[in-house]
C-alpha cells in the first residue's frame, strides 16, 4: 500500500492536536454538565425522507446503503448533517421517558456532502446545547442559552487562549413585526433578502427589496435602516422606536430582545450584542436568533449558531418547543490547530518514562510504573534496554518531562536535575502531570 | 410525523444510561492514558477499495456517497467496520510525524451492515489499544497489551459492577509450529476448523479435519487434544510437550505464551488463562491472539481480542508490526443498560435545583446558581414560580438531591432535612457531587 493521501474535507489531527480537541471537548461539556445538560448521543444515519424533508439541505446529504442491499431498497439511511434533527426525532420517540424541560449536549460528528472550503468541511464536530418544553417553554430560556455558550466560550479563552466570541443576536418577531407595521405582507421575503447583507451589501439588497419583493425605496431603506441596528446595551429599542413603525408582534420582539441583552450585559458585558441584521437562513427558527464570530477569524463566519423554535417536534398530539445553540468546533480548533496557534505541552499523556538498565530487570521497570500509576501518575516503560542517553532521547522527541531510573531517580529532563525519588510518595509537579493546552506567541 | 420507531441494531440510550456510558468510556480513557495511549480519531470514512480488501468483510460494509454524486462516481468511500484498518491507514500516511513505538488508543463508533442479533449491532462504540513499532516490536508488549485491557476492565468491575472478564490467550506460531510438527502443510485449513469447536464441537471438527483437509484421524485427534489445553499458569507447557510433537515454531509459540501467562499471573491472577483453541478468524495476526468473554455473559461471544500482526501496514518500504486489542463498549452495555444490571443515581448531571419564589426574584435565584457553579456544583435554576411542592416534584423526578431556597436554606429531598447555608460556602457530599453508576441487586 502506498502512502495514502488525505481526504479534502475530513480533517484528522495528529496527536499533539488531539490533545488539545480533548481538552476543549472536556471544558465544554464541564461547562454544560455545571448548567444541568445532560449528554445524549444518537446513532449516526437517519431515515433518509427525514433529511431531505427540510428545504435546500438535501443536496449536501451522504446517503447510506448496505453493498449488497437490493437495488430498490427503500429503507434508505443518510448520514445526519447536524444533531438538531436527530435531536428531534430522538425526542418524539422517547418522549415518554424523558422529563420536560429536557436540557440536553450533545457533542458528535456530523457529515454534510458540501464541497470542502476555509471553515468547511464533509466531517466536523459540533457541541450543542438545547432546551425543550413540551407545549410550552419560558422566554427566560432564550436569555440562560446564549449565557452558557459564552460561558463555554469565555472559558475555552481564558483557559486555552481560543480568540474571544462575539455573539450577535436578534428576534425573528421583532423583524418581522417591524416588516408588518410598514405594510408588507410576505416579511419572510424581506427577511431573506436582508440576511444576504453581510455578504453583497446595502445597496444590492435594497435593489432585491425593491425589484424582487416590490417594496418602495422609503420601505427598503427603511428595511435596511432597521438591519443596521447593532448595540451592545437595551439601547436598540431607542433606535428602533426612532424609526417610528409601530406592530404588536414588534413591541414583543423588543421586549424578548431587550431581556436577553439585559441579561448577558450583567453576566458576560461586551460580548453580547443586539445586531439586528441577523436573520439565519433556515426557516425553522421562531423567535430569539442567534450568531457568533471569532476575533480574528470573522471572515470564516459564525462559530456558534441557533435559535428559538416554537415547533421543533410534534407528533400531532404534543409539539416540543424549543431553543438552541450550536458550537461549531471543528470551525474554531482546525484553523487555530493548522496554524500553530495552539498547541499541547506534550504529544504523549506520559508524565514520566521508566528507564529500563537491561532486559532481565524489565520486571522491576514494570513495578516502579505500576507504583506510579496508582497513584495517577501516567507512565511508561522504555521499550527496549537503551543506552540511558537513547532512553532520555526517546522521552525528549515525545515532550515526556520525567525519566526514572532504577537506582531511584528521578530525572526532569529540562533541566538536567537528577534527583533520589521514592515511586511510592514521588509527585511531579500540578503542572505536568497532564499535557497542556499551550498558545503559542508565535504563530497567527 | 407520528412517533418514530427505532431502528434495529442502532442502539441509543436515554439520559440515564448514557451517564453510566459517559462513566464507563472516561475510565477506559484514563487507564490507557495512564499507561501512556494517546488518543486519537479518525474519520468515519475510508475509501471502498480499503475497506472490501480484507476477505469476507466486504459483504458487511456500509457504503457513503453524496446524494447527487455521478452514477459513475469513483472515489466511492465506505464506514469503517472496525477501528485497525483506519488505525493501518493514518499510521502510513503520518508516519513521518509519529514517533515509533506509537501507542494510541481510539473510541469511535464503527458500522457493520450484518443482520442485528445478541451482541451484533450495526452501529456500535469500539475502545481500541494498538502499539505498533516500525520495522520491529518488542514480543514484551504481546504481555503488556492484555494487562492494560484486562486492568481497564477489572476497574469497570471494582468501580461499576460491571462482571468479571477473563481473557483466553493463544499464540499462532504455537499452533502452526505443532501443525507443521504434525506433518501438516496447510496449517491455516487446520486453524479455521478448529476456530469451529465452541460452536460446532468436537467430533463435527474432527470430521471436517479428516474430510476437508485431508488429516488422518490420529493427527486430528492430536490437533483437538492441543485445542482442548487451557491452564490459568504455564502448566500448558508440559501438557503440549506431552503430545510428543516438536517444531522450532512451537518452541518460539511455547516460549512466547509461557512469558505472556507469567506477566499476567503476578499481576491480575486467575483472569488470563492459556486457552489453545484460540484462533481468532481474521487471518492478519501472526502470534499471540487474545479473546475475552465476560461472567455470566458467556454466549454472548468475545467481549475484547485482537493479537500480534507481523505487518498492519508496510507502505512498500517501512513495515510497521504491532499488537492491539479491542473493547467491545456496546457488547458490555447494551446489554447491561438494557436488563438494568447497571444504572445511574439520577438523570441529570444537576446537584442542586435553585427554586424560583417568582418570576421578579428569578434573577437572585440565578445568582444562587452561578456561586455554587463557580465552585464546581453543578445547578439548574427551576424553570418556573411554581409552589415549592411542585419544584420539589421537579427535583425529584430528575433525581435531583438538593433544592435549595432563596432564603438561604437548603434541603434534601431524600431524607426532608433542611438546613441554613450560604452558596458561597456550602458543599454538597462528595458521594452526591456527580450523578454515580449504581449496580441494581434487583436485575440479572
Amino acid at each position: 500500500m502506498a502512502r495514502p493521501k488525505p481526504l479534502s474535507g475530513f480533517p484528522e489531527f495528529l496527536p499533539t492536536a488531539r490533545i488539545v480537541e480533548q481538552r476543549v471537548l472536556a471544558s465544554l461539556a464541564e461547562t454544560f454538565e455545571l448548567h444541568g445538560f445532560g449528554s445524549i448521543e444518537t446513532r449516526a444515519v437517519e431515515p433518509l425522507s427525514e433529511l431531505t424533508r427540510k428545504g435546500e439541505i438535501d443536496k449536501e446529504v451522504f446517503v447510506v446503503r448496505r453493498i449488497h442491499a437490493e437495488a430498490d431498497a427503500t429503507d434508505e439511511l443518510g448520514l445526519h448533517f447536524d444533531l438538531t434533527v436527530p435531536f428531534a426525532r430522538y425526542v418524539l420517540e422517547n418522549s415518554g421517558h424523558l422529563n420536560f424541560p429536557f436540557r440536553r449536549y450533545q457533542i458528535q460528528k456530523v457529515w454534510r456532502g458540501e464541497r470542502p472550503q476555509d471553515g468547511r468541511y464533509r466531517e466536523f464536530t459540533q457541541a450543542d446545547i438545547d432546551i425543550v418544553g413540551s407545549e410550552t417553554l419560558a422566554a427566560h430560556h432564550d436569555a440562560e442559552l446564549p449565557l452558557v455558550t459564552l460561558e463555554a466560550l469565555e472559558r475555552l479563552h481564558v483557559d486555552f487562549g481560543v480568540p474571544e466570541a462575539t455573539m450577535s443576536v436578534s428576534n425573528r418577531q421583532l423583524a418581522e413585526g417591524f416588516y408588518r407595521g410598514l405594510g408588507i405582507e410576505d416579511h419572510l421575503a424581506v427577511l431573506q433578502r436582508v440576511d444576504k447583507l453581510d455578504k453583497i451589501g446595502p445597496d444590492k439588497v435594497a435593489e432585491l427589496l425593491t425589484e424582487e419583493v416590490g417594496l418602495s425605496p422609503a420601505a427598503a431603506a427603511t428595511c435596511l435602516a432597521l438591519a443596521g441596528i447593532r448595540t451592545a446595551d437595551t439601547s436598540f429599542v431607542d433606535k428602533v422606536n426612532a424609526l417610528g413603525v409601530e406592530h404588536p408582534l414588534l413591541t414583543t420582539g423588543l421586549e424578548l430582545l431587550a431581556g436577553v441583552v439585559e441579561a448577558a450585559t450583567a453576566v458576560v458585558p461586551g460580548r453580547l450584542v443586539a445586531d439586528l441584521k441577523i436573520a439565519r437562513g433556515l426557516d425553522y427558527y421562531t423567535g430569539t436568533v442567534y450568531e457568533t464570530t471569532m476575533a480574528g477569524y470573522e471572515s470564516m463566519g459564525s462559530i456558534s449558531s441557533g435559535g428559538r423554535y416554537d415547533s421543533l417536534a410534534s407528533d400531532g398530539k404534543t409539539s416540543y418547543p424549543g431553543v438552541g445553540l450550536s458550537i461549531g468546533v471543528s470551525r474554531i480548533l482546525v484553523p487555530l490547530l493548522g496554524k500553530g496557534v495552539l498547541t499541547a505541552s506534550r504529544s504523549v499523556p506520559t508524565c514520566v518514562l521508566v528507564a529500563v538498565d537491561s532486559e532481565d530487570t524489565r520486571t522491576s521497570a514494570v513495578a516502579v510504573a505500576t507504583q506510579l500509576r496508582s497513584r495517577g501518575i501516567a507512565c511508561e516503560v522504555a521499550p527496549k534496554a537503551d543506552k540511558f542517553g537513547k532512553q532520555i532521547r526517546y522521552a525528549d522527541r515525545r515532550g515526556i518531562p520525567f525519566v526514572w531510573f532504577g537506582t531511584g531517580e528521578v530525572k526532569d529532563i529540562r533541566s538536567g536535575e537528577q534527583i533520589p525519588a521514592d515511586p511510592a510518595t514521588w509527585l511531579p509537579p500540578e503542572a505536568d502531570r497532564k499535557p497542556m493546552v499551550v498558545r503559542s506567541s508565535l504563530a497567527q
